[in-house]
């Protein structure tokens, strides 16, 4: 960790990816008339005339792809898009298209599979395919852009949460989790079948938030490390309802509970079901839920930095967003070691 | 090559990526108000209101990462900013940032020249980077994504040469496959040094012949391969002025010509320097020649399809374009059997 910010542990300076992105962005030049700075929004956001904003975002599925998450290429050319698209949700856009940025490993083969889930969920969310680049390359490789429009109200961001504010997520939480878990812990495919992982952005909620909800962000990352990052962006933490049976899935629940699995996880891991969460001001509650018909109340935003647990049994712990969000690095890169000591760490605060 | 296309040897479709690029076209939902179909624009071009146009390429370094041509970051990070920038150049557009998706290795390091030759190239054109995806993958991979606005006249296509007009070239060529071939060739480091190697997308040009140009294309593939792409797609051909001593840039020619690699591969290999190349009516020439000050005339459109050659002896040979396009598929992706066979071609050829 850098020194002058492990000084600040509820800093987004605490979180080694953010220091990464930091060190990269430093070293660019950057827009005066950008409306996010780094980190603020799930897409970039340029100004085109009055009231009128160009979204633009990209997405790439290496780690996921790296890890073995997906045994069908569907599943990854369907999550391709959905991710994209996923952050001009987060920021109430239209989309306008998507760029696919394809590369064919040594076979030289683009898989059948692999167009069909893309072309699938571009036809789910009613979206076109702009272009693209069709590459060669040492292993295959996926990337997406997302280009979208904001009209009238501006643009939500990460930013502006305060306490008291209410958080939300636009529905039930965890299917992402249940496949990396699977796959995580060598689980038997039936644990949670790759089908089940069909992820959709939530761009008719997200172009509903705006002008509601205070600040959104895309569970791209897992539910609970994107609350991390609205907590250290906006200066606030957050007490958490955590009440599993209420946040979570029921279907991935109660598979987890059939293998014996920690429920937490499916709420704290770091692959993510696509899925907005927002924070409302108290008097505006009704209206968000009003447009977000499956919505789930995650719990409030604390003058009080990091994240408290409230949990069923009546006790409260402080979950340290920065572990999770750390310990790929802090492992190494080792996925068993990662593995191991995320449970541990669930187990340290008396989860299940 | 498949069946039905076969049968016209200038079309289009006897180009094997570009079968393989309408093969996922075809599965794919589109915009109707998208200006450019497919293979006709550099950069995807989608009304944004009236004379107003967004554009938007996205290019990766997958195919020149894998062969090797780049051993400093630095080359790998400039070329990835000017191969998106050099999209919007051939349309026309005035850059609004590119977004940057940089996948790391195992060793989870960006290299510092990398992020260097990123930023230099950035502040060289005066773009912003507007954000982008930090990934890690099985290996170090990098796409860029350009996005620009084209106001006023009408962004410009591939689409739209007549015979007669006249086909130019922002500058000189070849600095592009003189590092390729020298990477195929063996050849040692100093017969064409990677840094001698720095294109610059051709934005002002661009924006210069938009209203001027007929139509026009960048040559990120390599001139000769850019050329055969705008002869198919227009239906005609071209008759080429092939006098390499005024055609390439002397200090690749030269080099080529002391170290006995032939001169022709410099315009004819697949490696581009990221001029742009545009055809002009006869009676609009003059106006180009104004806003291209280094321009060179290459030749003329022919209602004849193909390419000829009109060599400095004074001997015209017809040059199959497809025969290098489709090398590399034929070679099954064998880089020294492209080698040999190219070399070969252009012996069948006569050309030195």
């Amino acid at each position: 960790m850098s020194d002058v910010h492990a000084a600040d542990a509820h800093a987004l300076e605490a979180i080694a990816e953010v220091r990464a992105i930091d060190a990269l962005i430093r070293a660019f030049p950057r827009r005066p008339d950008q409306l996010n700075g780094p980190h603020e929004a799930d897409a970039e956001l340029l100004p085109l005339g009055p009231d009128r904003w160009l979204a633009a975002t990209v997405d790439g599925l290496a780690g996921e792809l790296a890890v073995g998450f997906y045994r069908d290429w569907y599943t990854a050319g369907w999550t391709l898009v959905q991710a994209c698209l996923s952050d001009l949700a987060a920021v109430g856009a239209t989309p306008l298209g998507v760029l696919l940025a394809i590369t064919r490993g040594p076979d030289g083969i683009v898989p059948e599979r692999l167009t069909l889930g893309i072309a699938d969920a571009l036809r789910a969310e009613g979206v076109a395919a702009l272009g693209g680049d069709l590459n060669d390359g040492v292993a295959p490789h996926l990337d997406a852009t997302a280009l979208g429009l904001v009209e009238g109200a501006p643009p939500l961001l990460r930013l502006g949460i305060r306490p008291g504010d209410a958080l939300y997520a636009t529905g039930p939480l965890g299917a992402g989790n249940a496949l990396a878990i699977a796959r995580l812990t060598g689980a038997p495919d039936d644990l949670w079948p790759e089908a089940r992982y069909r992820p959709h952005a939530r761009l008719a909620e997200g172009r509903a938030a705006r002008g509601v909800a205070r600040a959104a962000i895309d569970t791209n990352d897992g539910p609970m490390s994107v609350i991390d990052h609205l907590a250290r962006l906006n200066g606030v933490g957050f007490r958490l309802d955590f009440d599993l049976a209420r946040l979570l899935e029921p279907g991935a629940r109660e598979a987890f509970a059939a293998a014996g699995l920690p429920a937490w996880a499916l709420f704290a891991g770091e692959h993510g079901e696509y899925e907005l969460i927002a924070a409302v001001a108290p008097e505006r509650e009704g209206e968000l839920r009003a447009c977000w018909p499956h919505a789930v109340r995650l719990g409030e935003a604390t003058a009080a930095r990091g994240i408290a647990l409230a949990l069923p049994d009546g006790r409260t712990e402080a979950y340290d967003g920065s572990f999770v969000r750390n310990l790929l690095v802090a492992c190494g890169g080792d996925w068993r070691a990662y593995t191991r000591d995320f449970a541990a760490y669930g187990q340290s605060l008396g989860l299940s």
